[in-house]
């Protein structure tokens, strides 16, 4: 059902907003995403926006796409590698590297900015919907489809 | 500076309101987060909090306390060891277990529900603030407090 090699995308542009609503469910008002006048003074000169907010386009393209709705998280690992910036156009892409069982997949997950420069490195695990569950749904989410939001 | 054991806590309700935004600003409308009725059918009965929504309240606690505004994630690792479902109150606890250099900390992550349930642990390493950035933030959200979001 699934295969090692298998792969998906989305797309997502982050704009203030995101960042501010971002800020409000998480409580995380560091002015470094917040703030121009603090990010003026800081190494990036502008805000940028929170790493678990960009890493939401993974959760996305799992959640969604690969293997897509009825699936759980175990485990996700993230390296920033780059900052990114308001405006920025991010692009989650998973890939199967391992089968771990018919209840296990291990998908290296990776976010590139516009113009090509990888933001996000990581892996995750993570169990598959059910069988049956979710077929309905996934119907309409075909995966390696480019994401839309 | 800072010191091995140097510790925080931030704390936080996860609503539905809160899970339905973080499905709109990063897309990951799995319908596990979102939909009762898909929700009923899955192993969990009901539905659970996006994994990296939870995680934001780490992200709060280290960017708003320890080491506070104006530090930098380099990378965070999450493995998601129970449910947390719509109405949690989640702890983040973050610990200081290595100073690598005064621009690296490495920082255990842990986050549990009101029951004491770990319902995330993780580590992460950051970058804290250069001399004199976010100081005049920080005095007002003194390490170790706890978070009232």
């Amino acid at each position: 059902m699934y295969s090692v090699g298998d792969s998906a995308e989305f797309t997502k542009v982050f704009s203030e907003e995101d960042v501010f609503l971002f800020a409000g469910i998480t409580g995380d008002r560091n002015p470094v995403h917040t703030s121009k006048e603090f990010a003026a003074k800081t190494r990036f000169k502008e805000r940028i926006a929170h790493g678990l907010l960009t890493a939401g386009t993974i959760s996305a393209a799992i959640g969604m796409k690969l293997p897509g709705p009825g699936c759980l998280y175990l485990s996700q690992t993230l390296e920033f590698k780059a900052p990114v910036f308001l405006g920025d156009e991010i692009t989650a892409r998973v890939e199967i590297v391992e089968v771990i069982s018919e209840k296990r997949l291990r998908i290296k997950t990776r976010c590139f900015n516009q113009d090509e420069v990888m933001v996000i490195d990581g892996e995750a695990v993570i169990v598959p919907p059910r069988r049956g569950e979710g077929d309905a749904v996934r119907k309409t989410n075909s995966s390696g489809e480019r994401g839309t939001e």
